[in-house]
């Protein structure tokens, strides 16, 4: 009798559950939830009380929507029995937090709280913070704080401490009122098993929390602000789990609710691109995966800890127990392409590809890949979305070079995938150059799936191998990976990630080879590129900066 | 009883002629005549010859069909006596010249020479003869021939002495069958009047002759090539005349051709954007006409001899008798905007335009002069065609800085229209830098008549008042203008064309004066643009080059 395992997904917009067969790795069923609140960014669910821009909120009830409504779908799509379901795990957006009372109840929940945004879940793209996010770099950099360095240099207005300082400035009632600020995907943790049990993963990435050096100095915090100088003991857990282990067992009560066994086995919570590396195949270093979607998350272990400038952060066991997890990321990838089809896609264009009764990405692609290397004689920046690995700012904008009379909008939409294939190249030399070696390349996602042709150009440019994930949901793949793991061997599961990786990753048949003639005159272009890059990122030529400040000047 | 003026204009594709009452100036009739072989760049019209790239041939014969189809016509359409036209004069493009026999007679009339390409009209954008303008460069610098300072130290391929030295290269047979070579302009006053009267402007502008210098010495061509040295004593006529001078009279056989009275006065020929000076008023230093259409050719009055680097020329009496005439000019202006709709205006866009019953030029017009100056965060080069003045450098290529995913199509559309304006800046700040004062702009062209946006863009970024032309055929005016000076007061018509001017031009009374606030923006936004400018003109980073050489070796 086949055993299964659910990974559970959460995404900006929806949570997904997945069914997958232990052995084999296939996934049976699948359901999506969309959130009944959505993405929250102009006005609580009073309709009432308006959002200032910047702000991201969700509501942790769609959370729990989604347990109730997608786990019996899947149950019962696939028609399998609770008592096959060996284990499940879940991963999420990060850092997606809130704040919860001494029961675990968000604030949210209540009466007295519910019309400030502050009780609300602040989702991965909350902007807001971004006033103590400089703060806190300020203050870190004059102590000489090293943690600094371990991120690549800045901690993000997204992370875990700018979003409490927030809430501290703006609703220092709500800090008051809060028992722990939990990230979202341990939050799920804690309700499913009744069990807080904070994750290495987002600890690392996103709390600043390290296992060598735990979390930042009681000094360092007063420094922030004298009321933070407890916030560890007094806001947070220090208690972190590793990923791959087991949190605890399914509740009656969310047994009742989701249809599971109660004793069933839930992992750690983990981070949707963090869960993806298993996913892949990846268990050890010198593989980068990246999850290519609006935006590119590049995932790595290694062997020992570096300092790289301009990633995201290094974590130890914060992909996979044993190993330095790095993260870096280009902030913009499919949706330059979107910007692309949006505002600079010529009539004659749709119209024909309307009546070729093909895609517009398709019909680009056909005469984009018509186009020799170099042919164009276009070079871009990348940086429509700033840049967030290896220059961390997000002041930059985008550049077209090389345009002439004879430029065609194929060539264009190609040099603009060519300038997110040296973007990711760049950050292949910056690890490369720190002592991270980056031999091959694996990518998921949508595009990585579709578009043959971009995956070629990323071989061509980073002269590497890519191998592309055969599944087309990798993600909470990942996830059901490590419920496998959490219900262990002698349930049916697995004993580690690694051997669960084994029996379920699987790749393509198809991957990318660097054509050699390609690689050679990529290799000059990404020479220019370089210049350009160096050129405009800060002290050459501010002129990104300089324009972003007259154009707020003037509105 | 009215007296009337013939003003026949050689474009591109067509001539055209316009019959003006001298008295006021207003055309009465005018009359379009396309060129029966139209611009030959593919084949001869034999259609078997097959021309090489760059190339760009008329048939001297459709010249001659505008006169005997255009004359007629416009006495026709307005009733107007043989007997009560005065004058007339013709302009051409050029350098648009051609080989002759001693009758005057096109070498490619002729059976033995009509398969070959070099027999017929070289237009003026035939760019095949990079080779030996690069050649004639190159060998000026090193003897340090002073000629070279007069046209901003570079001698363009598209004039008189690189395609000379192409035919003689090429087709030394067509070379030694051409008793003389000539300016198109030139020929057809020849076939007018029987009198061979080369003209001061093509001479100076196109053929390196000056009043006080004469033609470059025989050393200088002996040195180009051995073949050459005799070049202006067995080819080309010493004898050159002043703009504004009488030609001769009309022949039996022309009166016949076009319906005209023997005997009437015909003016020396010039040049299409140097009758256009007069046309708008312009008959003193200190005041630019931009003549406004694919690209932009600049026009001033000066009343000394000043070097400008990198600009078209300087010729004494070359515009306006009694000033020194200086021309510089924009090669990619109306034709950025068409590549723009062409290229990356969005089908909603098109579609919303279509649905509003509007021209696209209009519809985006509206959106973009919405934008607050400096909205955008956009700047751009606009060297889409290569950047004529200053830096006269065809291989400079086109630039968009400042993208995000929320720039819109009419930001970039608004953002290269600045782009134009900035350049023609940079040509105005370099004439007054080297002690040629622009005090006030005038302009022509159809962008000029209908873009109110980009008249006060231009004004606000030049800081200057604008004046427009009230007429919508202002070159072909300004001919006519010159047909009514070789009439002379005797006749009815001016002894100058300076009273011709004060009589016969008007402009609208619209005019573009510069707003203070927007004037302060585009300052900043000027100094982001010369930044650029700099680091990409020669020398600092030559991405632009490297990216074409990358590209023509891939083709």
């Amino acid at each position: 009798m086949s055993k299964y395992t659910l990974g559970i997904d959460y995404g900006t917009q929806s949570g997904r559950a997945v069914l997958v067969e232990v052995e084999t790795g296939n996934i049976v069923a699948q359901s999506v939830k969309d959130y009944t609140h959505g993405v929250m960014d102009e006005y609580l669910p009073d309709g009432i009380t308006k959002l200032e821009p910047d702000w991201a909120l969700e509501h942790p009830a769609d959370y729990i929507e989604v347990l109730k409504t997608t786990i019996p779908d899947v149950l019962k799509e696939a028609g399998v029995d609770k008592n096959d379901v060996i284990g499940m795990a879940v991963d999420f957006t990060a850092c997606t937090m809130l704040p919860v009372d001494k029961q675990g109840e968000p604030l949210c929940y209540m009466d007295e709280y519910k019309a400030n945004p502050h009780s609300y879940v602040k989702l991965w793209k909350h902007h807001a913070a971004q006033p103590e996010a400089n703060k806190l770099n300020m203050i870190a950099k004059q102590r000489g704080e090293t943690f600094l360095k371990r991120y690549g240099g800045k901690i993000s207005s997204e992370w875990f401490f700018p979003k409490i300082m927030q809430i501290l400035n703006e609703a220092p009632e709500i800090y008051e009122a809060t028992d722990r600020f939990i990230e979202a995907t341990d939050w799920i943790c804690l309700k499913l098993t009744g069990k807080e049990r904070r994750n290495s993963c987002t600890a690392g990435y996103k709390a600043i929390w390290s296992k060598k050096e735990g979390y930042p100095s009681k000094d360092f915090f007063r420094a922030l602000d004298p009321r933070l100088e407890n916030v560890v003991d007094e806001k947070l857990s220090a208690d972190i789990y590793s990923i791959g282990q087991k949190a605890g067992e399914v509740t009656d009560e969310m047994a009742e609710l989701t249809g599971l066994n109660p004793g069933t086995a839930v992992a750690v919570s983990n981070v949707d691109a963090h869960v993806a590396v298993p996913a892949v195949g990846i268990t050890e270093s010198g593989k980068m995966l990246m999850i290519i979607g609006t935006s590119t998350c590049h995932m790595l272990l290694g062997a020992e800890e570096k300092y790289v400038p301009g990633i995201c952060g290094v974590v130890e066991d914060g992909i996979i127990s044993g190993y330095m997890g790095y993260e870096a990321g280009q902030s913009c990838v499919g949706d330059l392409f979107a910007w692309f089809i949006e505002n600079c896609l010529p009539f004659a264009y749709k119209d024909d590809a309307v009546k070729q009764n093909i895609g517009i990405h398709e019909y680009l692609r056909k005469k984009a890949q018509m186009l020799k290397v170099g042919e164009s004689g276009l070079i871009a920046l990348d940086w429509w979305n700033g840049n967030r690995s290896i220059l961390v700012d997000a002041d930059l904008t985008g550049l077209l070079l090389g345009c002439n009379l004879q430029t065609k909008p194929e060539e264009i939409y190609r040099a603009l995938i060519e300038a997110t294939a040296y973007g990711t190249n760049m950050i292949i030399e910056t690890f490369e150059k720190n002592g991270i070696p980056v031999n091959e390349l694996y990518a998921c996602g949508g595009i990585a799936d579709k578009d043959e042709m971009m995956m070629q150009i990323y071989s061509d440019v980073t002269n590497r191998e890519i191998y592309i994930s055969a599944s087309n949901q990798t993600v909470a793949l990942g996830a059901a990976m490590f419920g496998a793991v959490a219900a262990g061997k002698i349930n049916g599961g697995y004993d580690s990630i690694v051997e669960a990786s084994r029996k379920m990753a699987k790749l393509k048949e198809k991957h990318y080879t660097p054509i050699p003639s390609n690689v050679r005159i990529y290799k000059k272009l990404y020479e220019e590129y370089k210049l350009l890059h160096d050129y405009y990122k800060r002290g050459a030529n501010d002129v990104m900066k300089r324009l972003k400040k007259i154009k707020s000047d003037v509105l």
